[in-house]
């Protein structure tokens, strides 16, 4: 959704990819759309749908082609069911990967924006599989909504990548021993050597099951 | 084709586009498919047309809704005409824009495949557009054949890139007053800075005008 979150997958899809030539990478059908309405918005009750949008653009993948469906925005992911209904194909969750990703790292806490986190669905499926979780407070959410949106303009100074760092910290202080990176703006500015605790990146985890997927290395869940 | 360089496009298409928010980019339906038999081999005459699964895609692509279709390889032009009768949406060609921004600056060195030099298609349209061209020699053409193939296998170090400005600079030797970046796997490593004379890189090029053309500030050719 973010314009960069979608390269930036690509990028590592590829990088996860094992080749030797082009035809050893896995084919994307990508919908790279920018105008979906504002999911955040519509999860806080002040937009569009996006539900319908999604469903549509899952649609159009299936038909072109697509044997799975990924779709690297986290917030999105409170409208799964609704895209999954719409197709035959299965939507492999960035939500579920990456939780499956923190196992027996004790506490994580999870970055992500105001609308995910009024939805629950990372809190949900953390407690699923009884993993405990700590959240930002009011303050910290705001920060995070300031740095989500500088960075979706294109900013990636230092200065940005401390003050995530920084939001991360006081999750740490709080008692968490790993970070969700739960947006996919997050890992283009905040990578695990800022903080003393892994960053578990929704982006990576998903890109690293894409690319076993795509070459059969690893089974649709 | 090559799977970072349909990447670099898409990112360079979101940098050359004016926008405050994810809304205002442009919508982009990908095919990213590395898996079109080998371009350059088939015009060398030692492989299986591309021309099939490219007409293919194009289909697929409009009948997912595209207003346009762009192709960010130089090579794969050769099976332009193929592609553009496969479908009612026009095909924006990397050749022509590319030679179109060639124009005032003199002669202009062409790096690019040996497949593509052999079908003489940039030869071709600068002939047209009445500008000269300066042409690697066999021994050159062997080295981009090369640092090409180390591009794809995702070779980026400075040695790589130095190699590519001997060859440039070899044609400014023979009197190039600009060089084309004709292969999109080019300006991976090779960067104006590096040279005396003018890069014109047919992937940022073509981004500009896709960006142009897409927030409707550009006609279509």
């Amino acid at each position: 959704m973010g314009p960069d979150a979608t390269v930036d997958f690509m990028a590592k899809v590829i990088a996860a990819t094992s080749a030797e030539n082009d035809q050893d990478h896995a084919r994307m059908l990508v919908d790279h759309n920018p105008k979906v309405p504002n999911r955040q918005a519509a999860l806080l009750g002040d937009g569009e749908d996006p539900g319908p949008a999604l469903a549509a653009m899952a649609r159009g993948l299936q038909d072109a082609g697509a044997g799975f469906l990924v779709m690297p925005c986290n917030t999105a992911h409170a409208f799964a069911d609704e895209i999954q209904a719409a197709v035959s194909i299965p939507l492999v969750s960035i939500i579920d990967v990456t939780v499956d990703a923190c196992r027996d790292k004790g506490a994580v806490g999870v970055l992500a924006t105001d609308g995910c986190l009024q939805t629950a669905i990372y809190q949900d499926a953390l407690a699923q599989a009884d993993i405990d979780c700590v959240l930002p407070n009011t303050g910290e959410i705001q920060e995070l909504m300031r740095l989500i949106s500088a960075i979706k303009a294109g900013e990636r100074s230092e200065a940005v990548a401390l003050r995530m760092r920084d939001v991360a910290n006081a999750q740490v202080a709080k008692g968490a021993r790993a970070i969700i990176a739960g947006c996919t703006e997050i890992p283009l500015v905040l990578t695990e050597d800022l903080l003393d605790v892994p960053l578990v990146s929704s982006t990576d985890v998903l890109a690293e099951i894409t690319a076993a997927i795509a070459s059969g290395a690893h089974p649709i869940q």
